[in-house]
């Protein structure tokens, strides 16, 4: 496989109704040349995590599929959850793996979101290494206040008219932020309590835009269906913070108020030099990295030999 | 790459001449269609692990040039080293990696087997999956005592004649075990102090044969350079026993014994799946498994895309 591959990391407002997280599967498998590679589903978040990988065109097409089958059985009227959201299909981000570039990437979602945009008529919000404009470059940024704060900030701010697509959300399928990104690790530490102000003062101790952890992202919620909280984040660059800090910082913050630790769980994929590194951190062991994993140094082989 | 990968694990009796070493390493790159995946030595054991993968052919090919190598350049008369061993080359296990089968890791220890007693005029000892004979199974049981020992058993005891190659050590690269194994996990555990008689009594705790964890071997070593300690240990089921069960345990033994851990090591590979497990333990995450690596999910991907 000497192509690029690209991935895509689908975030999509729908983490109870089973049949229609497989629809939204579904979508993507029909697609040629591309793989669904994991799906995760939270129903407190109400919100499912679809992560595929493949060609540049095919993960285009898959998108596209996914969207448009979002668009069919999600009601944003109908949906409340946990987690903050602007849309159906709510983040739709292209990371480039192997051989591809971010370059590639934010090529792929400015065509991707121009093709949502026109044929689907849902409003498309560029982010990341896709959005050249700073003050809505992050996620954050674009759904602060959710889709009804978005929808009145496109009403009334000519700097919130979306980068493709009508000026006014979706009536059933909101906003959809369309970007490039590198990989980050969605990961969720839930703490045994039911109190949400422990793991809210939490994330904002350990959260990099409040002096925290870098390349933290964080926010507490609820999980209401288990009758207690979690600290929910984004590592975005794992070789500057990895999972095992970011444990240990959370568990020592959740002692301090009195609070144990659960456990932890992962959303989506994670690479696998970051779960090495958690690993060697806690055997002492300076030798476990990836150049010692014996899948890694074949895959290499395997290269060398298929170039 | 659909073709099956075999791996070879072979280990030498040097650990110092870096010379030498180097010209062992080179023996297997002049190879075509093999790589050389790791390199570890050991001054202290005086041993090294070349550790090495590609088709049947080609291993078998770099396996024979190694054994060759290694008869030019170590001379056992000269030997002294922590570690157990019998010959030049001491041990050479095939291990089937993908596609390939226990069965024809069998065939190739024979066949190489063969070739090194036929051509070398090695004795060779056939071990593991390869040996039909339970008192000689294992590799403690053929290197009980060292090559002294094996060799007056081979004077003196029909039931300790080589499975190929002549009745008597080779004069300086002693006698071969040529085997066929599972893959294991070869993992030193190195304490804060420099009295032998507690690695020891820990490697008695802890190894299966003495009632211990299963499917670990252990022994307790000195390092003379570096005035400490190491419980040496082979993992041969990761399933079974883990890298972090084994850390937790010996760490608690050596507590007992008023000694801490200085630090672990990994001698040659491992399994993405054996540091996988160990992260997921220590940052409570049952989601973190193999299915959650994203190289992991990708490789199925390629292969799929290969078929």
């Amino acid at each position: 496989m000497a192509t690029p591959i690209i991935e895509c990391v689908a975030n999509c407002s729908e983490g109870r109704n089973i049949e229609t997280i497989h629809a939204l599967a579904h979508a993507i498998n029909t697609v040629k040349d591309v793989s669904l590679l994991d799906q995760h589903r939270d129903f407190d978040h109400h919100r499912c995590v679809l992560t595929f990988a493949g060609s540049s065109e095919g993960v285009a097409q898959a998108a596209l599929e996914l969207v448009k089958t979002s668009t069919r059985l999600i009601d944003m009227c109908q949906h409340s959850g946990q987690h903050p959201r602007i849309g159906a299909t709510d983040v739709l981000p292209f990371i480039p793996l192997d051989d591809a570039t971010m370059s590639q990437c934010v090529d792929l979602a400015k065509s991707v979101g121009k093709r949502i945009g026109d044929e689907l008529e849902i409003p498309v919000f560029l982010y990341e290494e896709a959005c050249d404009q700073s003050y809505r470059k992050s996620l954050e940024a674009i759904r602060r206040g959710g889709l009804p704060d978005l929808a009145s900030r496109m009403e009334s701010d000519p700097a919130w008219l979306p980068d493709f697509g009508p000026e006014h959300p979706h009536p059933t399928a909101g906003a959809i932020a369309v970007g490039a990104r590198h990989p980050l690790i969605a990961y969720n530490i839930v703490l045994n309590t039911s109190n949400l102000a422990i793991a809210q003062a939490i994330a904002k101790v350990i959260r990099a835009s409040s002096g925290g952890l870098p390349a933290v992202k964080a926010l507490g919620l609820e999980l209401k269906t288990q009758g207690l909280v979690q600290v929910s984040m984004n590592l975005t660059n794992y070789r500057n913070t990895s999972l095992h800090v970011v444990f240990e910082k959370v568990k020592e913050e959740a002692e301090q108020r009195g609070v144990s630790i659960k456990g932890s769980e992962l959303v989506g994929l994670i690479p696998q030099e970051a779960a090495t590194q958690a690993a060697a951190y806690d055997l002492k062991c300076d030798s476990l990295d990836s150049d010692h994993i014996l899948e890694s140094r074949l895959r290499h082989y395997q290269k060398d030999n298929l170039d």
